[in-house]
């Protein structure tokens, strides 16, 4: 097999090559930017999925599905949020020979297929909050270049979409949102940013938007998802109005809250090496690998010991695999690691009579387990495997950022910078021409590192309103 | 509220007056024949799917997902297929303001979308079977009326689509798909027909189709579900071939089995009443529906004891809710049971202080359950309601056929009619003249019911290769 590209320098080439090496994803589909799901990524899908419907439904959140298709009319209704997805929709003209009346927009995101359903739902204030979220496929007309889980044509999407009686319950709802994701991303072992993005990048029609980014090395950045604050800026357009405990008729303050299947690619990204994906083990198709080592011919065969540990981790919970294939050991090794399993078991003649296992995880510790509590030791190691894939994506979190106090400064750093910003759009742009990337916008919250010294904005120097502010290379 | 209109005389009426009052479904959406799934609709969809994914995967089938859209030229190569859906598809014709090169469909089932990715993944024997399924949603531009969960625009769909090696592989795959069917059929307490299609009436591209029939009521079957068998209908025009192991390269066979929400729309015409949906335990969103009933003023509170009581019963793993609505008991029983609710316990201030809790079924069953044992006894009601519930949908199924030995004899019933035919379609469009509905074709396996003399084709009074058939009124 040929090597992978060198992470550190050549990181989407790299990423290219894994996700395809590791069969998470089939981009030979005839459609460019539409991938085909594969037995092996549907299953990363599957746990990514259980994680987010627990953590949103911890909230008080509950599932829906809304058509696919949205009518032209009720699809151009806001202005902001028409002219922002204008561009990017796939448009539903005829059924059979027939054209349409109404063309019908492929949803590139919900909002105008649910608020005129919210119309009717919403009532009196005994309807509210409305918390519901779904996860479907939407559609856009990418015409930048794409890439598996980064930029499809075809996203495999969650979105919740709220109600609330008034602004302030729809900023609390956005705080819940972002403790959800926080529970999120600590199972995907993913630190991240929350970062309230520019006025000019924030999300068509939204009041504001707070943007979930992920740093992936360098000084490149992955939006994984948003939560967005609309106040009344989609229910005035849809009509969404309840009757308040006063008798007056009011508009309900909306909140939304999307994430994508860009968190599977900033998985790969984060953790992934020289030898292929790494998996966390909640997101892990397959959490262990049992590998029954042949000895010389004459030696007892370990394949019954391979299978009875097998079984026994599967009556815990765990998800399981025994390699029975006619490879050579190092082939399944190689194969397993490129997949991103977390923890491989070897059992050889030597193993299956003493009643052990030697244990290597996905980071290379290598330990004998057993014969006394083996399964629970299994359960150890793979929570032990979990602990240092953490402390390594805490290190190089930490190690992500630089903070640039001059234009110059910004120029010579190759992390995701940090900087003391004024506001103003002018400023940003200049930020943005500086380092040839974006603005990202001001954290949600403090600076997830200590910083000293605040002073003025970097490029004006105006200590008025100036925050502490990101910017980076978006992937 | 008012009443539902009378099942047994206006079938259609009354369903569509259950599936909005249970607020399983929204029709208000902007296009017709597109419904949103509600929060409670959702909920039976989840179960729905739980059991297809237990009884497939437990055939050693594996999740898949394929791109929704599906380029004209691959959907045109299978010549009877596009025949078959032409007329019935959305066309997706623009993205953006620019038209696109190569119009692409919505899928209205996927064997275009998979099996040119079928052809790169298959190879060697080795590759063999090839079971994959997948849970998405399908697209036909219908023209008939519509009506939810049964004739739709957009569809929740289960397919299943295999590779075999040879015909005789991939027609006891058809054997394993009715097997899983049963499986799922038992869970939903749906007592089922399984019947080959005639040649006119078989899935376009198919060698044979064999139906999922439900008897409904009268002379109504609604089709819940197909599997069929393709040959090599469709590997050789999209070049599915491998390597056998005497190195000949040969075309797969291919089967696929498909279901979709009619099994929801199915559940509620066979179990419903004039009260309302009526739940099997495995698919009802809600399961246990736990009521304090407050007593005179002054009285104590049985509220602590029924959360308690909902504790308990989560924790074993049952649906729960605890309703504690403002309505008078009347109204939540009225309620719970326009919804489907299998089992209502009552907890007043003596039952409180007993420990018990008077629990009535959906069939109307009561008892009084308690102290001793309190849960068990509510596990045990609940699957008692489950039995009855069964032997009353079998005592229908068997009461739903008439033997017809004559054209005048098939005119005079009003149930699903059973007759001798020869197999030629003269024959068979006879018979559906006479009942002005369809002949569904010959039963897979034996009729499920005895039936003494077997005699000549209904129609033409032949007896050469006349079989028993089955005439309905799809509904």
């Amino acid at each position: 097999m040929a090597e992978l590209p060198d992470k550190a320098t050549r990181l989407i080439e790299w990423y290219l090559d894994v996700v395809e090496a590791a069969q998470l994803t089939d981009k030979r589909y005839g459609v460019k930017g539409m991938n085909v799901w594969t037995p092996y990524g549907f299953q990363a899908r599957r746990q990514l999925d259980a994680v987010m419907i627990r953590e949103i439904e911890a909230t008080g959140s509950v599932p829906v599905e809304f058509p696919t298709l949205i009518p032209q009319t009720e699809f151009q209704k806001e202005k902001d949020h028409i002219k922002g997805f204008d561009a990017q929709v796939y448009w539903v003209t005829r059924g059979g020979a027939t054209p349409l009346d109404i063309p019908l927009v492929l949803r590139p995101t919900s909002e105008t297929a649910m608020y005129p359903v919210f119309a009717l739902w919403v009532r009196s204030h005994r309807d509210l909050p409305l918390n519901v979220y779904q996860i479907v496929n939407t559609f856009r007309y990418e015409t930048k270049t794409t890439r598996p889980f980064i930029r499809v044509r075809e996203i495999h999407f969650f979105e919740e979409h709220t109600c609330q009686v008034d602004e302030a319950a729809a900023t609390a709802r956005v705080a819940s949102n972002l403790a959800a994701f926080a529970g999120m991303a600590r199972a995907f072992v993913l630190p991240f940013l929350a970062i309230r993005r520019p006025e000019w990048d924030k999300f068509p029609g939204a009041f504001y938007s707070v943007a979930l980014d992920i740093p992936i090395g360098g000084a490149r950045t992955l939006q994984i998802g948003s939560i967005h604050h609309y106040r009344e800026n989609f229910s005035g357009p849809y009509g969404i109005r309840y009757e308040a405990a006063d008798g007056a008729q009011r508009l309900v303050h909306q909140t939304t809250f999307g994430l994508s299947e860009r968190l599977l690619g900033a998985v790969v990204a984060v953790h992934g090496d020289q030898k292929g994906a790494v998996f966390p083990p909640a997101l892990a198709p397959c959490q262990v690998v049992v590998i029954p080592i042949p000895g010389k011919p004459g030696a007892p065969d370990p394949t019954p010991a391979a299978r009875a540990l097998a079984a026994e981790l599967t009556a815990r919970g765990l998800r399981v695999e025994v390699d029975l294939s006619e490879e050579r050991p190092g082939a399944k090794y190689y194969r397993h690691e490129l997949r991103g399993v977390p923890l491989r078991l070897e059992i050889g003649a030597r193993e299956a009579a003493a009643g052990t296992a030697t244990a290597v995880d996905r980071l290379g510790q290598k330990r004998l387990l057993g014969p006394q509590g083996l399964a629970e030791a299994v359960v150890r190691a793979l929570s032990d495997f979990e602990q240092a894939l953490r402390e390594a994506a805490e290190a190089r979190f930490a190690a992500a950022f630089s903070v640039a106090r001059s234009l110059s400064e910004l120029k010579g750093s190759s992390r995701v910078r940090v900087l003391r910003w004024c506001g103003a759009e002018a400023c940003g742009r200049e930020v943005e021409t500086a380092i040839d990337g974006s603005l990202l916008g001001t954290p949600e919250g403090p600076l997830p590192f200590p910083v000293e010294g605040e002073g003025g904005c970097i490029a004006c120097g105006s200590t008025a309103g100036t925050r502490w502010a990101l910017a980076a290379q978006p992937l």
